[in-house]
């Protein structure tokens, strides 16, 4: 089943930037998808750091389990990744096939079974043949390259109808730093984390410590405010590799000038690639920015977007371009907190549509409807001052959505 | 705007119960919609007790404040219910609008303001032309019937497809007493309340503080338990008014015979409208019915049935008729709820899907596929006790779910 691409999909046309240190290949392993390369391997030279941020689901995946363990611990020098079966709800024998899978990558690479990670993606529930997967591990450590990276984002797809990927550069001091990330996502998007993966590379020197405080605080307010249709998966992992072959200066605290800078590029990477998942969020044709700000609290403004974000009642009405900034109340109402309405404003785009707890007196329907037929429709919904603002992105509910996920198994 | 009738629409042949002390008119206000009645008053004999639950929404309406506050002190003697906008959200002029209307309805009927109950239901934000309703109340006071049932559950539709009543009798001692409501809410349907309106008359002759704990228990497992969408609307009331026509001895006290009888009673009207709720959500095909079970509190077990029963990705695999029970297991997982999985059995209808915290090892795709198939899907989720139950409908999420509320305002 193949779908037809987003309407959204950006024009990519940046170069993918290489990062020392990180090579990859994939291959078609044949578990689920036929004529296609479903597995990748991507491994990293001697004394990269690693980071990783993992989903809170309650029924996560047997590899989550794996890498969230050993991550903590050891660096990683290689993740394997396979898309069309996650592996979810499998009992032992979903353990016992990670564990296969992780010691055959270990055995083949020649380093130890706590430096491999993985991630596995696709339907939950189904037996894995993971023997197939194994099959293919010594092909794919012996045509490791630098420049697979394209490659490596159309392997790790399921539902996705475009390949995600970002690379930026950045000084640090008079080096030239590279930072490069993949990611896949399109449907059961919610945080925590999003059906995401994602793998960043940069060739930044930093310590394992710094490394994973900052990709928490920034997958805080990218990967994990995007929203699809408020399902979270089993499998979410965003792996953050750091060779350090830029030869900097280790970067070990966060108020260093290199640290700064770091910080600036990977946000722009992290949230590059989460607004592509967005865009590719399944049946969109709209993405939707919601800001929400004067609350007592960003968790509280948090809250309040991501209910506006989930509505259904919301994203089928900008859907079908009506104004229908009701239901953004409504949205708001079903949060049950203790809010004041009273210097409530809501504005959709440049449009004031309600100020004061009440429909603004100039609102005038004919234009904002014609403002709800872009493509990006922006909301703000202010409680009167600027503070704690938090920002979430999604997309619109469609027909394609339900056709999608109708038959996705198909 | 007209949509096809729910395919799952019951067949009502049952004789709707005039409840003695009860009366009723409707007629139509043209605030919204043409050539339709929008607009009811219902009356109750001198004597009735009344009692009330709403929505829980932080932006619920004036007409809900209005009401809430009234019911706590006072029986009320009539309530006034407009379809076709919830004068929500609409300021000062909102609560003055309902603060007019119920004072024309208490000098017609010559009672106090305080008897007075509103419920309005409609369109969010846009504001109401409260003065057309004002201009109807003399003629709806003069034209009350006692078996103008229908008609009234006819008045208080909005996106509904069909009205919703229930009937039925039962005994205390000798005495034959009876239960009649109607109901309304179609989307925006999910605890606490759903977009739901409800009036429900007995002639039983109960006190207040009795009829008003009982209410709160049972809404909890009947319309607090239903979700079409997950989004809550403003405006969700539920009355209760007992006449105590049947002239039985008051019921006082919640371990008489009287009243377990009327319990039982009660429980089985509120579900019966509560599940035509559900039959008529916004494009449903199937009814889904949620059990679940054996987790460390009832709380808990709610939760992960509304968290099965609002998942996109579970609605619209049903719709398919896809047997995707991995969707499931997603959705217990987002709730973020430390489980334990280890017993976890999944069943669907009498087919036993996973057993043991993995598929079983019996499971036939097919056979479960034929019973995907069916209007009325049963989903078990078992976590090795019978204990703590929770007990959750919805309905699939459909095509027509979208057409309709892309749609809703124009």
């Amino acid at each position: 089943m193949t779908f037809k691409e987003s309407p959204l999909k950006p024009k990519m046309t940046h170069e993918i930037k290489v990062i020392e240190g990180v090579s990859m290949a994939s291959i078609g392993s044949n578990i689920n998808y036929q004529e296609r390369d479903d597995l990748l391997l991507i491994t990293f030279s001697k004394g990269t750091t690693t980071a990783g941020v993992f989903t809170k689901s309650s029924t996560s995946s047997a590899a989550v389990a794996w890498s969230k363990k050993n991550i903590r611990s050891t660096d990683a020098r290689a993740i394997i990744i396979n898309a069309g079966n996650a592996n979810v709800f499998t009992g032992k024998a979903g353990f016992d096939a990670v564990k296969k899978i992780v010691s055959t990558t270990a055995s083949s690479l020649n380093i130890s079974k706590k430096e491999v990670l993985i991630a596995q993606t696709g339907v939950i529930g189904e037996p894995l043949d993971y023997i197939k997967i194994i099959k293919c591990i010594s092909n794919l450590t012996k045509t490791q390259k630098d420049d697979h990276w394209l490659a490596g984002a159309k392997a790790i797809m399921t539902t996705d109808t475009f390949p995600k990927h970002y690379s930026l550069s950045f000084k640090v001091g008079n080096k030239k730093v590279n930072i490069t990330g993949i990611a896949k996502g399109s449907g059961m998007i919610a945080p925590n984390m999003a059906t995401m993966l994602s793998f960043i590379s940069t060739d930044l020197n930093i310590s394992k410590n710094i490394l994973q405080k900052l990709l928490q605080e920034i997958s805080e307010e990218t990967f994990n405010s995007i929203t699809v249709d408020g399902d979270t998966s089993t499998s979410d992992t965003v792996i953050l590799s750091a060779t350090g072959k830029a030869e900097n200066k280790q970067v070990t605290n966060q108020i260093s000038e290199e640290y700064l800078s770091f910080k600036t590029a990977l946000f722009s990477v992290c949230k590059d690639l989460a607004l592509q998942i967005i865009k590719d969020g399944e049946g969109a044709s709209k993405l939707i920015t919601v800001l929400v700000r004067g609350t007592s609290s960003k968790k509280i403004s948090k809250k309040i977007a991501l209910s506006i974000a989930n509505s259904p009642l919301v994203k089928t009405a900008i859907a079908a371009g009506d104004a229908n900034w009701g239901r953004i109340i409504m949205a708001i109402g079903k949060t049950n907190l203790k809010l004041n309405l009273t210097k409530l404003r809501i504005i959709f785009g440049n449009h004031i549509i309600a100020s004061n707890g009440k429909r603004d007196d100039d609102y005038n329907e004919e234009i904002v409807s014609k403002y709800m037929k872009n493509d990006e429709i922006n909301i703000l919904i202010d409680f009167g001052k600027k503070t704690n603002q938090a920002r979430v992105w999604t997309c619109d509910l469609t027909h394609d959505y339900i056709d999608i996920n109708g038959s996705y198994r198909n």
